[in-house]
């Protein structure tokens, strides 16, 4: 069923368990001859795949086949596991295992260097000699293009801008002037990072636009989602932390800093000049309204509305749960009658 | 008021009411020979007007002017119709005959074919004589473009990627490596299909990236909105049934499965390996949590966060309906109240 | 902190207080000879800065340093300043003086004219010969940009399309056919207007597709944030009022109408045909269901869910502002049963 042309082998000898072993640190159970070409997920993994095992309900899946299995070590005892078809590397989390074997075999990078035909490259940009810039992208003046990164096509770097070394910048981006992305960054199709904030001052019932003059600050190692956008701040910067994961069609408004490691799933909305600490989740859907603090290490549920700072790690919510829509009309009524009677 | 150069006669000499009569299988009322030139709303609808009526208030409107009307029949008795100005065509389902109607005149075609000058089409990809591509879009090695398809400005098209017979894929949107579109496909400008899901492994409060190895199928005559997100799969594919409409602005995950002829409205949000069955509605807003299963013909109201599979059929909800600001907040106090009594 | 390029003095020479008292309508405290060069938030301006203050709260800072203030005429006696190392020009509203003075100064202008290389306009489009089409941007057939128009790198604009005077269009945007624009409008990377609104017909369990003849219709000074959406009309057009102010990632519906001076925030959702007064300010996340009626004056606080029409000004609610989770979930159990005791 997958088809990406991306799910390859890991070159045509692929990988043996005692090389996995070595790579991930772990050790092996069964043969350590016994060889892996692919990933695959534990429920369908058979002989030549590479797959994983967290949790103790995958027991019963892990002697029905062949090939490796990354399993956490400590989780079964090694006399339960059948190593007559299938090798077992033991490693202290097989996830970030997988996830980082994944990474060596398959993380994309450009595979030819240099400016494309085609690809508008300002005089006084200075793009790495081991970057690629696709044709059909731009990059304007004083803008500075770091080593090994890759520029889609269509992606459009405004002036004076920054990308640091080993960035991934997919097609149709916008990164606008003055942005400064860190190294290893990844930016997923159409995002838009610097575009003006949502800034006006009330005079007489019209709206004067308020010019934003800060720009966007992005660390290092994150990535950041299709088509979501990061504006500009106004006076001072909108900061994004290391490691700082952010999913599609996230919003999030001028003067916001995100503390490192944080991650935001879709649809998520974080008004402006809020700060949201480090090692924080906020669940898809969510919104922050603006200038509030969140501290570090909390969580917001899915769809939930943050009226007020968070002072404190831990969950949050007031997403509501579906329920048959007349049974929940029920429920409605109920809160509108609460409502009348508190008032009184 | 209306200035769309598509909101152009159906050629010089329009439509007579016997010839929509044929079309539409439907059966005429009034004088067969008079001519509609344009579709119209009702409302608004005279002489050289084509519109439409299905339900019963609408009649009043009936009589009111000219042009042609498509009637459900059955609807009104044939002698309150006033013919005198105006024929009517019967039909069994009048806004479908009109839809088909609006199709048949007015679907978006390539009006050239070729690769435009400005263009950039891999030597290793295959696109079909009769299909355009415009000037800026870029085709990847190995990607196959069908019979008629219109690959618009500034589209970026990936390698080993496929777009079906009679596709319309507007300006600016990302199909990404080994994505294989059915035919009779609409996207919208801005859409995102394939970029990486949002998948990361937790290790000593950092993210590892997990390479997303799957890719995105989209089956026949599936339409995707503006600036909407479809993520690849991290091993297994993106599975969009035949027939299904998304509206802009929609987040769909990795892994997720759309069944056949499910529409998902605007700013709706998808997580992860959720499956969805076939003729669902999903609202406006909704939220769909991760690797939940939703049965066929299930109707989600608009912004309901969805939390637990829905095995049954029906209409689901968890929106809130708007109230006067300092009314609502009397139900939230309440609410509050009613939830520390629960605690005791 | 502060690095975008935009944030330059304003000419070497800086505007001295009386200057800024003439331009900004105000009156100058302290001496009249003191200059600025650059814009800062108060508490942190120092020497060569302009700030402003609008509330009492911010008097304590009013004496900290240097630099000109633009400050509320009246809120403080004069005698309370300390007008040594700084000036004041006293206006009426020193958020929009400070908003005009930053449009002055930074308001982002096309630096060359012409169509650059690489850029494709149409032979039968009109391009005053004071605009900017940048490389890579694209113009079709009947087309007509007005005068200092800027178009940015990657932007598709369709045929039959008009952009009035003073329209600042960011990167990779996509303007679809027949879309007016009026005057002075600016819109940010990725936003997609004129795209097909979401119409279809169902016909035994399938959808049609109803042709969206309709265009987008947008009055002057509107801005439109990145990556939002705004459909085309289904036979009349979707109408955006002057003065509009449109944040990033908001979703409007075909036929919607806004009316003039109206604020919408981030990831806002408007459904089809729904008709939005004037001056009205809707929060971010919000949802407004298709067909409704919004009077002038309307609030809508942040993801708010609008289900009625709202004939009469003021503010509205249904967001629930968030709790620890584990109690909101005693809230929520409370809330069903109480649902179903109304049932009974």
């Amino acid at each position: 069923m997958t088809s990406s042309p991306r799910c390859s082998v890991a070159g045509d000898r692929g990988l043996a368990a005692l090389e996995l072993g070595d790579l991930l640190d772990g050790r092996v159970l069964g043969s350590p001859e016994r060889r892996g070409f692919r990933l695959a997920p534990l429920d369908r993994a058979g002989d030549g795949d590479i797959s994983y095992a967290t949790a103790r309900h995958h027991i019963a899946a892990l002697n029905a086949a062949g090939g490796i299995v990354l399993l956490r070590d400590g989780l079964v005892a090694p006399a339960e596991l059948d190593t007559s078809c299938r090798s077992f590397v033991l490693v202290a989390n097989p996830h970030a295992a997988f996830a980082r074997l994944s990474t060596l075999l398959y993380r994309k990078r450009p595979v030819h260097s240099g400016v494309e035909a085609g690809a508008r490259v300002h005089p006084e940009a200075v793009v790495d000699p081991s970057a690629r810039v696709c044709a059909g992208a731009s990059i304007g003046a004083g803008s500075r293009i770091g080593a090994r990164v890759h520029v889609g096509a269509g992606t459009v770097i405004g002036d004076d801008a920054e990308v640091g070394a080993d960035g991934y910048i997919y097609a149709n981006c916008s990164i606008l002037d003055g942005v400064r992305i860190g190294s290893g960054v990844i930016i997923q199709p159409g995002a838009v990072i610097g575009a003006d904030g949502f800034g006006f001052a009330a005079d007489q019932g019209e709206w004067i636009k308020v010019e934003q003059l800060g720009t966007v600050i992005i660390g290092d190692g994150v990535e950041i989602g299709a088509n979501t956008t990061i504006d500009r701040g106004a006076l001072d910067d909108t900061v994004i932390g290391s490691g700082v994961k952010i999913d599609n069609l996230v919003h999030i408004a001028h003067n916001v800093r995100i503390g490192d490691h944080t991650a935001i799933a879709g649809c998520a909305g974080i008004a402006g000049s809020a700060h949201i600490g480090k090692h924080c989740a906020i669940g898809g859907g969510a919104g922050i309204l603006g200038h509030l603090q969140i501290a570090d290490h909390v969580t917001i549920h899915a769809m939930t509305l943050v009226t007020r700072s968070i002072p404190r790690s831990g969950h949050y919510a007031s997403g509501v749960p579906h329920q048959e829509a007349r049974v929940w009309n029920f429920s409605l009524a109920a809160l509108r009658r609460l409502g009348r009677r508190q008032r009184q």
